[in-house]
Protein backbone atom coordinates (compact mmCIF):
# COMPACT_ATOMS: atom_id res chain seq x y z
CA UNK A 1 0.00 0.00 0.00
CA UNK A 2 1.39 3.11 -1.19
CA UNK A 3 -0.87 5.56 0.53
CA UNK A 4 0.60 7.35 3.45
CA UNK A 5 -1.05 7.48 6.35
CA UNK A 6 -0.99 11.35 6.27
CA UNK A 7 -1.93 11.66 2.58
CA UNK A 8 -4.73 9.50 3.40
CA UNK A 9 -5.50 11.96 6.26
CA UNK A 10 -5.39 14.59 4.03
CA UNK A 11 -8.17 13.31 1.87
CA UNK A 12 -10.85 13.75 4.48
CA UNK A 13 -10.19 17.51 3.88
CA UNK A 14 -9.48 17.35 -0.01
CA UNK A 15 -12.37 15.08 -1.01
CA UNK A 16 -14.79 18.17 0.33
CA UNK A 17 -14.35 19.99 -3.33
CA UNK A 18 -14.81 17.16 -5.38
CA UNK A 19 -18.07 17.34 -6.05
CA UNK A 20 -17.35 20.94 -7.33
CA UNK A 21 -14.65 20.12 -9.68
CA UNK A 22 -16.03 17.17 -10.76
CA UNK A 23 -16.56 18.18 -14.59
CA UNK A 24 -17.53 15.95 -17.48
CA UNK A 25 -16.95 17.13 -20.98
CA UNK A 26 -19.90 15.02 -22.74
CA UNK A 27 -22.70 13.53 -21.04
CA UNK A 28 -21.21 10.10 -22.45
CA UNK A 29 -18.74 10.35 -20.02
CA UNK A 30 -20.57 11.18 -17.05
CA UNK A 31 -23.08 8.15 -17.52
CA UNK A 32 -19.97 5.85 -17.90
CA UNK A 33 -18.22 7.34 -15.01
CA UNK A 34 -21.40 7.06 -12.40
CA UNK A 35 -21.80 3.59 -13.89
CA UNK A 36 -18.42 2.42 -13.54
CA UNK A 37 -18.27 4.02 -9.61
CA UNK A 38 -21.73 2.11 -9.41
CA UNK A 39 -20.01 -1.15 -9.83
CA UNK A 40 -17.28 -0.46 -7.61
CA UNK A 41 -19.99 0.24 -4.89
CA UNK A 42 -21.78 -2.80 -6.31
CA UNK A 43 -18.67 -4.93 -5.64
CA UNK A 44 -18.33 -3.63 -2.29
CA UNK A 45 -21.26 -3.69 -0.82
CA UNK A 46 -22.09 -7.24 -1.92
CA UNK A 47 -18.71 -8.37 0.06
CA UNK A 48 -20.16 -6.92 3.06
CA UNK A 49 -23.69 -8.49 2.27
CA UNK A 50 -21.72 -11.57 1.83
CA UNK A 51 -20.63 -11.68 5.25
CA UNK A 52 -23.65 -9.85 7.06
CA UNK A 53 -25.64 -12.79 5.61
CA UNK A 54 -23.19 -15.74 6.67
CA UNK A 55 -22.65 -16.48 2.91
CA UNK A 56 -19.24 -16.08 3.49
CA UNK A 57 -17.31 -16.02 6.83
CA UNK A 58 -17.36 -12.74 8.76
CA UNK A 59 -13.54 -11.40 8.70
CA UNK A 60 -13.39 -8.20 11.01
CA UNK A 61 -10.31 -6.52 9.15
CA UNK A 62 -12.17 -7.24 5.76
CA UNK A 63 -15.28 -5.66 6.56
CA UNK A 64 -13.36 -2.68 7.88
CA UNK A 65 -11.17 -2.99 4.58
CA UNK A 66 -14.80 -2.43 2.85
CA UNK A 67 -16.46 -0.31 4.70
CA UNK A 68 -13.36 2.48 4.77
CA UNK A 69 -13.46 1.92 0.64
CA UNK A 70 -17.16 1.91 0.34
CA UNK A 71 -16.64 5.45 2.27
CA UNK A 72 -14.85 7.19 0.00
CA UNK A 73 -16.16 5.70 -3.28
CA UNK A 74 -19.67 7.02 -2.06
CA UNK A 75 -18.49 10.17 -2.56
CA UNK A 76 -18.24 10.32 -6.30
CA UNK A 77 -21.07 9.33 -8.36
CA UNK A 78 -23.16 12.40 -7.47
CA UNK A 79 -21.35 14.87 -8.95
CA UNK A 80 -21.59 13.03 -12.02
CA UNK A 81 -25.48 13.12 -12.21
CA UNK A 82 -25.32 17.02 -13.60
CA UNK A 83 -27.50 18.80 -15.91
CA UNK A 84 -27.68 17.26 -19.23
CA UNK A 85 -26.57 13.89 -18.28
CA UNK A 86 -30.12 12.97 -18.43
CA UNK A 87 -29.55 11.88 -22.02
CA UNK A 88 -26.37 10.84 -24.19
CA UNK A 89 -25.63 7.47 -22.68
CA UNK A 90 -26.95 4.08 -21.94
CA UNK A 91 -28.93 5.81 -18.94
CA UNK A 92 -31.41 3.95 -16.47
CA UNK A 93 -31.72 7.44 -14.62
CA UNK A 94 -35.32 8.80 -14.52
CA UNK A 95 -36.31 12.69 -15.79
CA UNK A 96 -36.86 13.36 -11.87
CA UNK A 97 -33.66 13.67 -10.46
CA UNK A 98 -33.21 16.64 -12.37
CA UNK A 99 -36.68 17.94 -11.37
CA UNK A 100 -36.73 16.88 -7.37
CA UNK A 101 -33.12 17.54 -7.27
CA UNK A 102 -33.22 18.47 -3.47
CA UNK A 103 -34.50 15.30 -3.05
CA UNK A 104 -32.23 12.80 -4.96
CA UNK A 105 -29.46 15.09 -2.78
CA UNK A 106 -31.05 14.07 0.28
CA UNK A 107 -30.73 10.41 -0.86
CA UNK A 108 -27.72 10.89 -1.85
CA UNK A 109 -26.06 12.57 1.39
CA UNK A 110 -28.67 9.91 3.44
CA UNK A 111 -26.23 6.55 1.83
CA UNK A 112 -22.66 9.27 2.59
CA UNK A 113 -24.10 9.20 6.31
CA UNK A 114 -25.34 5.62 6.54
CA UNK A 115 -22.07 4.93 5.10
CA UNK A 116 -19.97 6.73 7.66
CA UNK A 117 -22.59 4.86 10.00
CA UNK A 118 -20.94 1.78 8.84
CA UNK A 119 -17.27 2.64 9.09
CA UNK A 120 -17.79 3.00 12.80
CA UNK A 121 -19.97 -0.03 12.96
CA UNK A 122 -17.20 -2.00 11.22
CA UNK A 123 -14.55 -0.55 13.75
CA UNK A 124 -16.20 -2.44 16.39
CA UNK A 125 -15.08 -5.51 14.93
CA UNK A 126 -18.38 -7.13 15.93
CA UNK A 127 -20.58 -8.98 13.35
CA UNK A 128 -23.98 -7.79 14.63
CA UNK A 129 -23.61 -3.87 14.60
CA UNK A 130 -21.59 -4.63 11.22
CA UNK A 131 -24.88 -6.46 9.99
CA UNK A 132 -27.24 -3.31 11.00
CA UNK A 133 -25.44 -0.79 9.35
CA UNK A 134 -24.94 -3.15 6.24
CA UNK A 135 -28.69 -3.24 6.00
CA UNK A 136 -29.22 0.36 6.18
CA UNK A 137 -26.55 1.00 3.88
CA UNK A 138 -28.65 -1.48 1.66
CA UNK A 139 -31.62 0.26 1.82
CA UNK A 140 -30.28 3.41 1.08
CA UNK A 141 -29.11 2.42 -2.51
CA UNK A 142 -32.53 0.60 -2.73
CA UNK A 143 -34.97 4.25 -2.13
CA UNK A 144 -32.76 5.64 -4.37
CA UNK A 145 -33.02 3.16 -6.91
CA UNK A 146 -36.71 2.51 -6.79
CA UNK A 147 -37.38 6.41 -7.28
CA UNK A 148 -35.14 7.24 -9.57
CA UNK A 149 -33.69 4.61 -11.60
CA UNK A 150 -35.53 2.90 -14.38
CA UNK A 151 -35.79 -1.10 -14.35
CA UNK A 152 -33.47 -3.17 -16.64
CA UNK A 153 -34.46 -4.12 -19.92
CA UNK B 1 -17.38 14.91 3.17
CA UNK B 2 -18.24 11.98 5.66
CA UNK B 3 -15.08 10.08 5.47
CA UNK B 4 -13.30 11.20 9.03
CA UNK B 5 -9.48 11.52 9.42
CA UNK B 6 -9.17 8.59 11.72
CA UNK B 7 -10.62 6.52 9.72
CA UNK B 8 -8.93 8.10 6.42
CA UNK B 9 -5.57 6.98 8.24
CA UNK B 10 -7.05 3.70 8.86
CA UNK B 11 -7.53 3.30 5.28
CA UNK B 12 -3.63 3.19 4.83
CA UNK B 13 -3.32 0.18 7.10
CA UNK B 14 -6.16 -1.82 5.89
CA UNK B 15 -5.80 -1.97 2.33
CA UNK B 16 -2.68 -3.70 2.35
CA UNK B 17 -4.99 -6.76 2.66
CA UNK B 18 -7.20 -5.73 -0.62
CA UNK B 19 -5.69 -7.70 -2.80
CA UNK B 20 -5.97 -10.91 -1.10
CA UNK B 21 -9.55 -10.70 -0.16
CA UNK B 22 -11.02 -8.99 -3.65
CA UNK B 23 -12.51 -12.35 -4.76
CA UNK B 24 -14.86 -12.33 -7.45
CA UNK B 25 -17.74 -15.65 -8.27
CA UNK B 26 -17.55 -15.45 -11.79
CA UNK B 27 -15.03 -14.03 -14.18
CA UNK B 28 -17.12 -11.19 -15.78
CA UNK B 29 -17.63 -9.59 -12.58
CA UNK B 30 -13.67 -9.14 -12.27
CA UNK B 31 -13.66 -8.28 -15.80
CA UNK B 32 -16.52 -5.60 -15.34
CA UNK B 33 -14.65 -4.03 -11.73
CA UNK B 34 -11.22 -4.11 -13.39
CA UNK B 35 -12.91 -2.25 -16.46
CA UNK B 36 -14.78 0.48 -14.25
CA UNK B 37 -11.79 0.86 -11.84
CA UNK B 38 -10.05 1.74 -15.24
CA UNK B 39 -12.89 4.38 -16.39
CA UNK B 40 -12.35 5.43 -13.18
CA UNK B 41 -8.28 5.72 -13.01
CA UNK B 42 -8.90 7.62 -16.80
CA UNK B 43 -11.37 10.17 -15.50
CA UNK B 44 -9.01 11.26 -12.59
CA UNK B 45 -5.83 10.82 -14.42
CA UNK B 46 -7.02 13.03 -17.27
CA UNK B 47 -7.96 15.74 -14.94
CA UNK B 48 -4.63 16.06 -14.12
CA UNK B 49 -3.50 16.43 -17.46
CA UNK B 50 -5.49 18.95 -18.74
CA UNK B 51 -4.36 20.99 -15.80
CA UNK B 52 -0.27 19.54 -16.91
CA UNK B 53 -1.08 20.57 -20.30
CA UNK B 54 -2.81 24.17 -19.60
CA UNK B 55 -5.64 23.04 -21.06
CA UNK B 56 -7.38 24.11 -18.10
CA UNK B 57 -6.29 26.10 -15.44
CA UNK B 58 -4.03 24.82 -12.59
CA UNK B 59 -5.51 24.81 -9.22
CA UNK B 60 -3.70 23.17 -6.68
CA UNK B 61 -6.00 21.35 -4.63
CA UNK B 62 -7.95 20.22 -7.64
CA UNK B 63 -4.45 18.67 -8.76
CA UNK B 64 -3.60 17.26 -4.60
CA UNK B 65 -7.42 15.69 -4.67
CA UNK B 66 -7.13 13.83 -7.91
CA UNK B 67 -3.67 12.17 -6.77
CA UNK B 68 -5.02 11.16 -3.53
CA UNK B 69 -8.15 9.53 -5.36
CA UNK B 70 -5.97 8.01 -7.90
CA UNK B 71 -3.56 6.94 -5.14
CA UNK B 72 -6.26 4.96 -3.81
CA UNK B 73 -8.34 3.69 -6.97
CA UNK B 74 -4.67 2.43 -8.29
CA UNK B 75 -4.79 -0.14 -5.25
CA UNK B 76 -7.85 -1.84 -7.13
CA UNK B 77 -7.57 -3.42 -10.49
CA UNK B 78 -4.90 -5.45 -10.25
CA UNK B 79 -6.61 -7.86 -8.11
CA UNK B 80 -9.75 -8.84 -10.38
CA UNK B 81 -6.74 -10.18 -12.98
CA UNK B 82 -6.88 -13.33 -11.38
CA UNK B 83 -6.63 -16.84 -12.97
CA UNK B 84 -9.58 -17.44 -15.06
CA UNK B 85 -10.23 -13.87 -15.85
CA UNK B 86 -8.57 -13.85 -19.77
CA UNK B 87 -12.02 -14.84 -20.50
CA UNK B 88 -15.79 -14.59 -19.96
CA UNK B 89 -16.52 -10.82 -20.72
CA UNK B 90 -15.39 -8.38 -23.41
CA UNK B 91 -12.04 -8.00 -21.96
CA UNK B 92 -8.46 -6.60 -24.39
CA UNK B 93 -6.53 -8.59 -21.62
CA UNK B 94 -4.08 -10.41 -23.58
CA UNK B 95 -3.04 -14.09 -22.33
CA UNK B 96 0.73 -12.79 -21.56
CA UNK B 97 -0.59 -11.14 -18.56
CA UNK B 98 -1.05 -14.81 -17.03
CA UNK B 99 2.26 -16.02 -18.59
CA UNK B 100 4.49 -13.27 -17.81
CA UNK B 101 2.77 -12.69 -14.20
CA UNK B 102 5.63 -11.33 -12.65
CA UNK B 103 6.44 -8.36 -15.26
CA UNK B 104 2.56 -7.70 -15.01
CA UNK B 105 2.86 -7.50 -11.31
CA UNK B 106 5.84 -5.24 -11.36
CA UNK B 107 4.08 -2.86 -13.73
CA UNK B 108 1.42 -2.89 -11.09
CA UNK B 109 3.40 -2.09 -8.54
CA UNK B 110 5.28 1.09 -10.40
CA UNK B 111 1.74 2.45 -11.25
CA UNK B 112 1.66 2.62 -7.84
CA UNK B 113 4.94 3.66 -6.96
CA UNK B 114 4.70 6.79 -9.67
CA UNK B 115 1.24 7.52 -7.95
CA UNK B 116 2.83 8.20 -4.76
CA UNK B 117 4.94 10.56 -6.42
CA UNK B 118 2.72 12.07 -7.39
CA UNK B 119 0.67 12.44 -4.12
CA UNK B 120 4.41 14.51 -2.81
CA UNK B 121 4.33 16.49 -5.71
CA UNK B 122 0.60 17.69 -5.66
CA UNK B 123 1.67 18.70 -2.19
CA UNK B 124 4.03 21.04 -3.44
CA UNK B 125 1.43 23.20 -4.81
CA UNK B 126 3.52 23.31 -7.75
CA UNK B 127 2.89 23.24 -11.65
CA UNK B 128 6.31 21.83 -12.48
CA UNK B 129 7.03 18.94 -10.28
CA UNK B 130 2.89 18.12 -10.64
CA UNK B 131 3.57 18.04 -14.37
CA UNK B 132 6.43 15.90 -14.52
CA UNK B 133 4.40 13.10 -12.13
CA UNK B 134 1.76 13.78 -13.90
CA UNK B 135 3.56 12.45 -17.40
CA UNK B 136 5.39 9.53 -15.76
CA UNK B 137 2.01 7.92 -13.83
CA UNK B 138 0.80 8.39 -17.75
CA UNK B 139 3.72 6.35 -18.85
CA UNK B 140 3.50 4.09 -16.45
CA UNK B 141 -0.11 3.51 -17.49
CA UNK B 142 0.39 3.21 -21.29
CA UNK B 143 3.82 0.86 -20.54
CA UNK B 144 1.29 -1.66 -19.25
CA UNK B 145 -1.39 -1.21 -21.70
CA UNK B 146 1.09 -1.12 -24.70
CA UNK B 147 2.15 -4.51 -23.59
CA UNK B 148 -1.11 -6.38 -21.86
CA UNK B 149 -3.64 -5.05 -24.05
CA UNK B 150 -5.17 -5.36 -27.39
CA UNK B 151 -6.22 -2.36 -29.53
CA UNK B 152 -10.19 -1.47 -29.33
CA UNK B 153 -11.91 -2.86 -32.06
Amino acid sequence: MKLSIASAALAAALLTTLPATAQFQRPEQAIKYRQSVMVLQGTHLGRMFAMANGRVPFDAKVALENAVLLDVIDQLPFAAFGEGTDKGGNTRAKPEIWTERAKFDAMAAKLQEETAKLVVAARTGQLDPFKAAVGAVGQSCNACHDAYQRPAN
